[in-house]
Formats: C-alpha cells, structure tokens, sequence
C-alpha cells in the first residue's frame, strides 16, 4: 500500500483561522456570541434586549455581518463598540471576515463580543467564527418545522432561541414538534422562548449569558 | 496591442444551462415560476394557494428544493406531479439541479411548473434556473427593512408577495418604507400583500397568474 498521508485532522483554513480568533478572544478575556438566524428573525432585536439587560455589568461589543449599517447605528448612538464586517453580499461570515475586523474593535476594553451573522439559516452553519457560543435565534412565525429543513443550524446551536412568542397566539405553532426536531438533532439543547417585543424570556437568557460571563472571568482569572 | 477575445458576452454555465431550461419549458409551453423566500415566508403554503386557485383551469407541478419532502407530500396527496430537488444541502438550487430533476417531470402534461427554491434570501439570487418569472416572498413578521439589507434578491424579482398580511395588526410594520426600499432597487414591481392563512390578496395573485398563464398559452399558438 502505499504511503498516504492521513489528511483529516488537518483543520481547513476556515477552521484554523476560527481557532486563531478564539485564541485571541480568549487571551483578551472576551465571551464571542456568533448569533444566527433567519432575515427578519430578530438578530438584532435580541442583541439589542441583551445589551439593555447586560450593559451595566459588561462591556459590550457588537459586529455586524450586514451589508448595510442601519442596525449598528442604534448601538452605535448608545455608545456600544459597534464594527461592520464587510462581507461583500456574501451570504455568511466566516473566520476570516471576523480576522480581518478585529482590529477595528478594542478587545481588551471588552467583556462581551456580539456578532450578528448574516441572516441565513444554512450557509453560516458551516463556517466557524472562534466564537464560545453559537446562538441560534428561530421566530415563531416561520413555523415550527424549521428544525426539521435547517438542520445544521440547529444541530451546531449552543442556545436556541425561539423568539416573537408573542405571536404564537395569533397562529398554530406547534411547540412539542418544534422541540422534537431539535432534541432530535441537539439533545438536552439550552432552549429559552422569547419576545423582544413583550420582554418575555429575556432575563432567563439575561441570567443564562451572566453565568457564561462569570465562568469566563473566573477562567481569566 | 495583443488580440484579447471578448468574454464578457459569454454567458457563464449556470446561465447557459438556463437558457436551455428556459427553452425547453417554452417547447413544452410550461410557464415556469422560480419562487423564493426566506426560511418560513410561505413559500409552500402560497403555492399550496396557486395551486387551489388555478387546478381547475391549468395543469400545475411543483419541484421543491427542500432538503425534505414534507412539504411535497401534501401536493403529491392531491395529486399534483412533485418532483424533489436533492440540493445536498445546498443553499440555493442552481440551473442544472433544475435541469437534472427535469426528466421526473411530463412537462407535456403541465401548464404551470413552480419551482420552490431553497429558503434563503441571498444566494438563490445569485443563480438563474430558466425560469420566467421570479416570485419573491417576503412576509410580515420579517420587518419592513428587507428590502435595503437583500437587495440583489429584490432587485431580481418579477412579482412580490409581501404575505402574512393578518399579523400586521399585531406589529409594527411600515409598508411605505418597505414599498419604497423596493421601488428603488426594482422600480414599478408588480406587487400583492397576501395572507395565504386569510386568502387576503390571493385572488388578486390568482388573476395575474392567469393572465401570465394566458400569455403563455398564446405565445404557443
């Protein structure tokens, strides 16, 4: 047989790279989000009621995978670190478009890095960030089959949000199926259900992320 | 100075391969819909409404780019052709999926193919299937700003179904910023908010159709 090289634990370049940014995440002592979710399903929304809730206990920063600034402005005005990635129409981020603007942040005047993918359900699945925690945000009203037609997205969350419950009233959205499919692809899942409108669910993730916030600075030390 | 062919007129493959979808729709005298949306815009259920609106007048048969046939499922019970896309997980169908899944369909026997692409609003934009008429779905819930952060999938549409019509009454949702958003990238776009849960503006679709399906009827003498 003939000597082949064993190739599959060589990471790809996007990985490497992801794996880089962590490092550099880590070494600053900052928690990354990479927040995913379809267009309109509440990215920034929820980025907005996580800054409203961590803000005077964290350091917070915000990129945005968008092609247009208009929702950085907002955060912006509030003196939030906001930094667009110029993602060219590019359907998804990836390690190396988050490389490339970390000089435009200060990491080390940060606690918390938010990035706000571009809102797709498939492509940013498969490309890593070096972020700690692939936050998956699902909206009521796209139906609760999502899991089951988007599965890498679901299958790579760390926490999944099921946000606009306060729709949920106004149409059929069968929960115990949109669970099922996700328990299926990601057992034991982090799940909170939630409204940035009505403010439902928003300080149990609050409380879930401060613990996250925690265990990084006690592992800074 | 050296002599440089041209290459600008040659049209890539996926738009070759296109072109030759386009022609043998019109041989066969099928009027082909591209229909695209993001994750839970109603793709299926607008064209589970199509369907109800025009059966009795014209041969209909859907080829979904779902990774899952559950959406087919219920066609294929009324007895409606359907033809399943294996994407592989792509996130976007491209002109030889379209084309490879042709020979599954009796386009002889079909007056009206719709092709439902992946949910996606970025990269379906991007290829061309041979369709004749791009139908772009946004909905409600998603918010008035699509428009300015999608713009190549606006900008590519024939027609634009703004459904979920019903939940505007339970949000904020400003139709002229919306409407104007897309005025400007596709100026003069023919436009019907919908509701497929209420049959809002279903009609209104249902007669234009008609009279694209007229045409077509037409054209093939």
């Amino acid at each position: 047989m003939p000597n082949i090289p064993i190739v599959e634990t060589i990471l790809n370049v996007n990985d490497q790279l992801a794996e880089q940014n962590r490092r550099i995440f880590d070494q600053a002592g900052v928690l990354a989000l990479n927040v995913m979710a379809s267009p309109g399903g509440g990215k920034t929304s929820t980025i907005g009621r996580i800054i409203d809730a961590l803000r005077d206990e964290a350091r917070i920063g915000v990129m945005d995978g968008d092609i247009v600034a208009i929702d950085l402005e907002g955060f912006a005005a509030q003196g939030i670190p906001v930094s667009l990635i110029n993602t060219g129409g590019n359907c998804h981020l990836d390690a190396n478009m988050v490389h490339s603007a970390l000089p435009s942040m200060d990491l080390s005047a940060l606690d918390l890095l938010i990035i706000e993918n571009v809102g797709n359900l498939i492509c940013p699945a498969a490309f890593k960030l070096g972020s700690h925690i692939n936050v998956v945000i699902a909206s009521v009203p796209e139906g609760a089959d999502k899991p089951y037609k988007y599965p890498a997205m679901f299958r790579g969350a760390d926490v999944l949000l099921l946000n606009k419950m306060d729709l949920a009233e106004y149409m059929e959205f069968d929960v115990a199926y949109f669970r099922h499919g996700v328990e299926v692809l990601n057992p034991g899942l982090t799940f909170f259900p939630i409204s940035c409108r009505t403010g439902e669910g928003l300080g149990d993730l609050a409380a879930w992320l401060r613990l996250r916030l925690a265990e990084k600075a006690q592992a800074r030390g």
